[in-house]
């Protein structure tokens, strides 16, 4: 086994440059696509994510059936109009917004929670969270290793998680967690498009650290 | 605005490479120490993540008082007894297993997830599930972003998080989900701790990857 290696400076700041360049993405060039030997890196990358205990409790459902990927577009759709009754004074705003590329994607990926495989150790106290930290990272994993193939990815969360678990024929002990378009883009956005576009602004790191314990008047 | 990187494929074999040299640390060299500014540059990472609908639930309290950090290191000593309980046949297996390195590592980090902000975008039918990935996203960050700065990253989940919101004056309304250990290590793992101890063996990608919907004899 070969010692592990160490990273140099401009090695560190490559890494930091994609982190910081990965956004979500919701437009994608349509009738595009991606190489399998490129699709499989980039489920490679979320398969080198770590996972409590060892239990790997992520699962990948490619969706090649276009009638498929319709029906998940229409569920999609649905629980977009749902959201926006929700947002009452900004529906209109929210509905000009495009919240996901499923039908243009080049790539569509529904992840999906495994069931449980009664891993007890680091999760006696936070079993379901712990298990879907790790798919998350994984998720994460797969959304740099997109930004580096130069391929644009969004995690879409916009859908009634069991009426996806009906459409895919997932056993009641699992829940998919999001569907993941995957494609070449015409340009990635210079902000997280919620920015962009005005719907919403970040904050900064320094109101969210701090030191010892949670300050009497937090955020 | 400066356009968007193209990334290259030297760039791209470089992530990769970290993300598979990336370990979960137990093992950390005592008494050693973190420059404040690579300290920063981690937390910037984890404040590069992605968030669903720009919520950023992340929040971060580094310990600094040797006391505190002793008492949570208690803490997580008892959960670690509890865990050993549960495993029954595996029980002294498992406390041969060094599972931690809250006393030794240079720097002790808290992750908190702040109070629901009423995020509906993205969230309205997993609220809790979304949130909790976006922190979970911005911890792999700062796991890829500690192996590029040559230091080890260890999340530890062994603990009550009761208890713990308790022992740091956390609003009912949060919830720590993370005990994160960084500092310089001797070496890095050459393979998961848990896989190089024989604890339990990764299972490869392909048991993992469906086409379409879930297969009729799925794991």
């Amino acid at each position: 086994m070969s010692p592990a290696s160490h990273f140099s400076e401009s090695e560190r700041e490559l890494l930091y440059r994609v982190m910081r360049e990965r956004r979500d993405m919701r437009h994608f060039i349509a009738d595009s696509t991606i190489d399998n030997e490129v699709l499989r890196r980039i489920l490679d990358a979320a398969h080198m994510a770590p996972s409590v205990g060892l239990m790997q409790p992520w699962r990948f459902i490619q969706i090649k059936s276009p009638a498929r990927r319709e029906s998940i577009a229409a569920l999609v759709d649905q629980e977009r109009q749902e959201t926006a009754k929700l947002l009452a004074e900004r529906e209109r705003e929210f509905l000009r917004l495009k919240v996901e590329g499923i039908r243009e994607c080049a790539a569509l990926i529904a992840v999906v929670q495994a069931p449980d495989d009664g891993t007890v150790f680091g999760r006696r106290t936070m079993p379901a969270e712990m298990a879907l930290c790790s798919t998350a990272s994984a998720i994460q994993n797969m959304w740099l290793a997109s930004r580096v193939e130069n391929l644009g990815m969004g995690w879409v969360s916009l859908f009634d998680p069991k009426a996806l678990a009906e459409l895919l024929n997932c056993p009641e002990s699992t829940k998919p967690v999001a569907l993941l378009c995957i494609g070449p883009v015409k340009a990635f956005y210079a902000k997280p498009m919620l920015e962009q576009l005005g719907w919403r602004q970040g904050k900064p790191l320094d109101e969210f650290l701090f030191e010892d314990g949670w300050p009497e008047s937090g955020p």
